[in-house]
C-alpha cells in the first residue's frame, strides 16, 4: 500500500510570518499533534518537539505542530493557544485543525483517522506520511526515523 | 516576627462537596499557587502536589491548589480550570483566588505579596503561614518541611 | 516492640579523620546500606543520600554509607571501594561491614536481618533504629520521616 | 581527511560464545567507551547502550562496549568487569582494552587519542569510524546518526 500524501486542512497558522502557511515543499517534516491540555504532549511530546526543533536544520527538517481539538473546544480555542505556545516557548509553527460541523473531531484528524493527542507523524520529502505513531514516542527511535528519512535521496 | 495568619480570599472551590470550602481546622495545610498555563506549575508544581496528595492522609495535612490568575485571565478562566484539572488528574481541592477590579493580581495573591507561579505555601496546624517558597522546591525539602510541621504538638 | 538499639560493626572507616569512627551521638542518622556494584545503589540510593548530605547540618543529621558486601566479594573490596567513593564523589562516612567467617553476609547485615541493598535505615536521637526500609525510598518519603525524627526532643 | 578504519586491540571478549571476537563484517557499530567506575558511563552511556541494543536488529547494527581502563587499574580487572556486566544487565559484547606496557592508557584508547570516558564512536558498515564523540550524547541526536548510517548503500 503506498503511503498516503499529507493534506492538512488548517483553519489558521500560529508562529508564521503574517499566519502564512510555510512552505514545507521537500523537506522532511515531524508533525506534532497535540492538544494543549492534554498531559502527554505537557508533560512528553511538545518538549522533545521543541528540541528536536532546536538541533536541526529546518531547510531540511521542518517541525510542524497540529492543534487538533477533540473535546473541551471552549477551553482550547486558538486565542488560548496563542497564550500555551507563548508561555511553553513553541517557537515552531502551529496549524490549528480545522473544526467539522458534523461532530467534535476536527478534519485532518478525522481524515487520517488519528487515534489521540500526542500523534507524531513523520513526512518525507515527496510528502508522503511515512509513520503515524499514537502515543509517547522514545527519543532514540524518533531520532533514528528522522535520520532515516533524511538519508533518503532529494526530490 | 509572627507569622501570618492564613486567610483565603476565594471566588470559588473546585474538587469540594457542593463547591464548599473545605474543612481545614488544625490540618497542616500545602497550598500549591498555580496558574493552568504555568510551565513551572504543569511540569513540576502540580506532579510533585499529586504525589504529597496520594501519599498522606488528608485528616493530618491537606493539599490545596490555589488558582491565582495574574496574567492571560481571558484563557484562564474556571471553566478551563475545571477542564485542566479532570485531564491532568487534579483531585485535591482548588480555590480559584479572587479577581480584583483594581488590577490583573487577584486578591490572596496580593494580600501576601506572592511573586508569581509556582508557589508553596506551608501552613501549620494554627493556620499560620510558616513558609513561603517561589519557584521549584526540592521533593526532599518538601518532605522535610512537612514532616517536621506535622510532628508539632496539636492545637 | 521497642526498636532496636542501632550497633554497627565495622572493619574499617572510610572518610574519617585518620579512619576513626564519627561521633554519632544525640544525632538523627541516615545509614544508606549499599554495594558500589548494585544499580539500584549506584543510580538512586546514592545520589540521594549525597543529596541530604548537602542539603542539612551535620550536627543534627549525619548521613553514613554502610558497605555490606554479600556477593562477589572479590570485586568489591576496601581498595575498590575506595576509588568508587572518590569517582562517585561519596564524601560521608562510610563503614566498611565487618566480613564473617561463617559466611557471605557481614555481620551489620546480619545482624538486622537486612534483605539486601540498597537498604535505608533511619535512626532517631536515642540510637534506635526507627525505620529500615529495604529498596528505592521515595525523595518525599524519606524527607518526612527525617523531619519528624530532626522534630523530636533533644535527649 | 579519510575516517580512519577501526581497528580494536582487544585483550579479551566478554558476552560473546567462548570468548571469540564478534562477527562486525557489513554492520554499523556503536561502540560504547567506558570505565566500570565512571558515574558518566553507568549513569547515562551504559544504560543508553543497552537501550539501543534492545531496540535494534544487531543483524544489521551491532552495540559494543569497549572498557578502556585508564586510572585505578586495580580496581578496575577483567573479573571485576565481568561482575559489572552481569549486575548492571550489560548483555552486548564488551572487549578489554589491551593494556600497554609503557603507561596508562590501553592500546586501542591510545590508537584513536580518546579523550575519556564516556565516549560514543559510530562506525559505517565498511568499517570508517564515522564519529567520535566525547561526554554524554543526547538520545536524539544519537537515534539521529544511527538512523543514517544504516540508510547508507549496503557493501
Amino acid at each position: 500500500m503506498e503511503a498516503p500524501q499529507l493534506e492538512l486542512d488548517v483553519q489558521e497558522w500560529i508562529n508564521t510570518p503574517d499566519g502564512q502557511a510555510p512552505d514545507l515543499e521537500g523537506k522532511v517534516l515531524l508533525i506534532e499533534v497535540f492538544q494543549m491540555l492534554c498531559p502527554g504532549c505537557v508533560n512528553h511530546a511538545i518538549p522533545q518537539a521543541k528540541k528536536v526543533h532546536r538541533m536541526v536544520d529546518s531547510s531540511q527538517l521542518q517541525v510542524i505542530g497540529l492543534h487538533s481539538v477533540f473535546e473541551h473546544h471552549e477551553a482550547m480555542t486558538p486565542a488560548a493557544l496563542k497564550v500555551f505556545c507563548s508561555e511553553f516557548g513553541v517557537e515552531f509553527p502551529v496549524a490549528v485543525d480545522r473544526p467539522r460541523e458534523g461532530g467534535p473531531i476536527p478534519s485532518t484528524m478525522k481524515k487520517y483517522r488519528l487515534e489521540g493527542t500526542p500523534t507524531s507523524m513523520l513526512v518525507d520529502r515527496h510528502g508522503k506520511i511515512r509513520q503515524t505513531h499514537f502515543g509517547q514516542i522514545d527519543d532514540i527511535a524518533l531520532g533514528f526515523l528522522l535520520g532515516s528519512l533524511l538519508s533518503e535521496p532529494q526530490p
